[in-house]
């Protein structure tokens, strides 16, 4: 990805089972990844659920949080889904990769 | 955590089973938890594994990376363990915490 580039890192620990969770959880992936300035998306779920994001800018991350839908996702998110969670919004300062053969 | 700290977000696809790797994860686990400017960990394995370390400072952060049972690690992860792996060196920026209750 092209620098600057930003991650939002969102930590969460879910409450009960689902109660739509799946479903909201994948159409925000999708709608996420309509968003400008969107670069990519990451998520792994054991005990605790991790997603990170990563975004163009500041302001395009802003924006989706602003989200209508996303909004009603987050409002759900606090009353129904999770008993806690966090979100690190932060600036990518060095990456490397390694890939096999 | 007290600002400004960093996140290291080290995503990864695994080749197979095993071989080891679960016993190595978590003493590698363990030993960064030691390290000076170590703040916490968060991991969590689908398809893909995420795990995120924060650090006080990119001085901690280069120092645990040059550890020797790290640099062996590492060297058995490109060798035995993953398909590829990214690792994101980022500047925690902003955060935000919900708990329930």
């Amino acid at each position: 990805m092209k620098k600057p580039y930003y991650a939002v890192i969102f930590t969460s620990i879910r409450v009960t089972e689902d109660q739509g969770y799946d479903e909201m959880a994948k159409t925000m992936e999708k709608l996420a990844m309509q968003q400008p300035g969107f670069l990519g998306l990451e998520s792994a779920k054991e005990e605790i659920g991790i997603t990170v994001s990563y975004w163009e800018s500041l302001k395009s991350i802003a924006k989706w949080k602003e989200h209508t839908q996303h909004i009603t996702a987050q409002i759900k998110g606090r009353k129904d889904w999770y008993n806690q969670y966090s979100v690190r919004i932060c600036k990518v300062d060095r990456e490397y990769h390694f890939s096999k053969g």
